[in-house]
């Protein structure tokens, strides 16, 4: 269970052969007993990609922290050779992709091996995790039966926790990266919508969809931050958490939280004002307006969702869909052009008051989720249980996708049957720098 | 008939007095036969700003190169006190502004002396500058008759060729500023959308909206550019002709174009030959793929046109509006919400396919318009005539606005009726230094 920082620092000096390493990971993925994890191991592409990590390393021409170390990809991104099933049956004979996604080329060319694909939501449409085709992976931390692994970057979430993996990257439309990270236990970060190149990467929602990395700790995620964006060392520096201000959002973020998430997250703030973080409560009524908006024009996610998979959705192709991914799809065809404009427009003005509502430098902190991670069974049982769980689920998070932030849910102590918490720490769109210093900063302290 | 520049210098100089200028320029608008050119004067604003310049100036206290120069607003942008009509009879009752528009303040900051505002096409929404409601302002260089002044900006185009003022600002959606410039023998210089502040200004389509200045030479449009943007001096610069490189479109630009618009044209190009430009001629695709786009999914700005007028055009109101502005926004109702996102989609991949055909530092040259300014009561007559004129004359100028480019339209000469033909240089997004750069070195050139 060792972070990048950790097996790099192995690599390095010459503690840690990364073949070894990537041999050990495959048997250690084969050997894992939940099956619905992994859909694709890619053995040749990470014992190739090992073997010339290896040699590099025995020339001393090592290509930075990140060469060598092992790394899983959620199933929406194009692999050369694979068709790209986005979690999906219907896509499964897709012609093979021709190329790596840019953000798989750019870590391949940082010296990661890339050991396989790791399941997710059909389309990526949906909080959970539950997957009808390719079964929904079982979260790692629980003791007492089968909890959601949070999505829809389930996979990734699971890969981590259990130790699979020191990495995965996920994509995050409404929460998909930040709810498996807290639902796990890890790190998850959600970099501003448009920080890293989207070629290659399977769509839901273009307004939405960011990418980010699954992780074990924020120094990590920096690492693979840089790699993401073509540098070959992280210039991001920790930043002093006495200089951490933070906006606690009295609207929306409670409603309806488990006592004992509220309690973790209010024991991770105590613990960040007493190390100096200054706190500032206050109502943003702008969170309830986003879902005012969603219930008078529909969802921007629904409107782009139907638009990319209309003729899909209209065709013999959707018996072979998760029926509740296309009934959510479908739910598209409602909403007319002026309606989807209107929601653009808003979000404009949404995101012009946030603008005025948050000081300089400060960030928003609370919950990432208002729950843990609850039992599967009667989610997949029944179909109102399943809905008003996903809202729910996508709720917090949804709102830092809607008014463009980036965000880092970090590991908060555990709530109701020991299950983990998430502190979501967010900041405004291209705040990443001043987000990642401050998670630097107050991740230990917020990990209690 | 004199330029910014030449005012500027009389006035700095002490020669000539700005309130003598706003007291000469307000007269010389009252005496102007042609009555639809103005629709608001705004004497004491223009008075006490003028008074204000003149006092600063007599103190030595000059806030620069626009300091005491008379403008004239397009009617879609907010002045303090004043409803913002849009050219449209149904908004005359609205509320008056509160505030000016945020670029009417910027270059009220910088001294200038705003003397009322011009017409245009209702809502901003045609390329003829036929207005039923307010009059069509009649093109000055005509010696025929009562031709076109261009649109939407008609009002901005006439006012400044008739020489009632040295510049006006226009919008740019399809073309309403760079139409209005040639078809009237004057400059018009279209930012890239963003580049300035949209705060205050009458929408017509969010996705395509720019504007800029219709004045008499680049080196005006360069001093507006610089006061807009909040500068004090303009710190462009001329370029060299040696260092011009010009892609001449062989698709769509020159399909029916007048021989005469042709040869005006192509003489320009040879005399910038001559002078060490260089000059690429190549067929471009990606033009004839927007048309078939908007074939297929309908136009941006019919979609967005009619998402902001919806109600309106739904309801009484519509009697009130142009007939032919109305028939064209309700085609909107014919727009899915997938047509609208598979535009927008289409748009980025044309935007990034043009972006491999320009080389670095290259410009586009083409007629701004196939034609000169036709005269005005055919089309006025009859609708089919108008819609195809209105077709035709948009044509080569909303490929710039799809594709999200810069454009400026220089004089170039004189073709059929011994009307003005404009030369349209244009750059793609965010070039407008290196545009406005060649464009002052290229101007007298091309002017020939």
């Amino acid at each position: 269970m060792k972070s990048i920082a950790q097996l790099s620092s192995l690599i390095q000096s010459g503690q840690l052969d990364p073949l070894a390493l990537a041999e050990e990971t495959i048997a250690g993925i084969e050997a894992y007993s939940d099956k619905a994890v992994f859909t694709t191991l890619t053995r040749d592409r990470a014992l190739a990609e090992a073997r010339a990590a290896s040699a590099r390393i025995r020339n001393g021409r090592s290509l930075g922290a990140l060469d060598g170390i092992p790394i899983a990809w959620k199933d929406l991104f194009a692999m050369e050779g694979l068709p790209t099933t986005a979690g999906s049956k219907v896509l499964a004979n897709d012609p093979p992709a021709a190329a790596d996604a840019a953000v798989v080329a750019l870590l391949k060319a940082a010296g990661m091996v890339s050991v396989g694909r790791v399941n997710m939501s059909e389309f990526a449409f949906s909080g959970l995790g539950i997957n009808p085709h390719y079964g929904t992976p079982a979260n790692p931390i629980s003791t007492d039966g089968h909890r959601l692994p949070g999505g829809s970057s389930s996979g990734s979430g699971v890969a981590v926790a259990a130790g699979l993996v020191p990495v995965s990257i996920g994509t995050d439309t409404g929460g998909s990266v930040r709810i498996p990270a807290a639902f796990n236990g890890i790190v998850g970060y959600k970099a501003t919508r448009g920080r890293y190149s989207m070629q290659g990467v399977y769509p839901l929602s273009k307004s939405l969809d960011s990418l980010g990395p699954l992780c074990r700790t924020v120094k990590d995620a920096v690492l693979i931050d840089a790699a993401m964006r073509g540098a070959t060392t992280p210039t991001l520096a920790a930043r002093s958490v006495r200089d951490l201000a933070l906006l606690i959002p009295e609207t929306v973020m409670f409603d309806g939280a488990e006592p004992e998430v509220v309690a973790g997250f209010e024991a991770a703030l105590e613990r960040l004002q007493a190390a100096g973080a200054k706190i500032r409560r206050s109502p943003v009524p702008v969170f309830g307006e986003i879902f005012e908006l969603m219930a008078r024009h529909g969802a921007l996610v629904t409107a782009e969702a139907y638009a990319l998979h209309q003729t899909r959705l209209a065709g013999a192709e959707a018996d072979g869909m998760d029926p509740r991914v296309v009934a959510r799809a479908r739910l598209g065809a409602n909403i007319s052009m002026p309606d989807y404009i209107a929601t653009l427009d808003a979000r404009e003005r949404l995101i012009a008051r946030m603008a005025d509502i948050l000081r300089p430098g400060e960030l928003i902190a609370s919950p990432t989720l208002p729950h843990v991670a609850p039992k599967v069974a009667p989610l997949i049982a029944d179909d109102d249980a399943f809905f008003a769980m996903n809202g729910k689920t996508l709720r917090n998070t949804l709102i830092g996708n809607f008014l463009d932030w980036c965000g880092v849910s970090l590991p908060c102590g555990h709530g109701a049957h020991g299950m983990p918490v998430g502190f979501l720490l967010s900041g405004p769109a291209n705040a990443d720098e001043l987000l990642l210093g401050h998670a630097l900063a107050a991740e230990e302290i917020v990990r209690g």
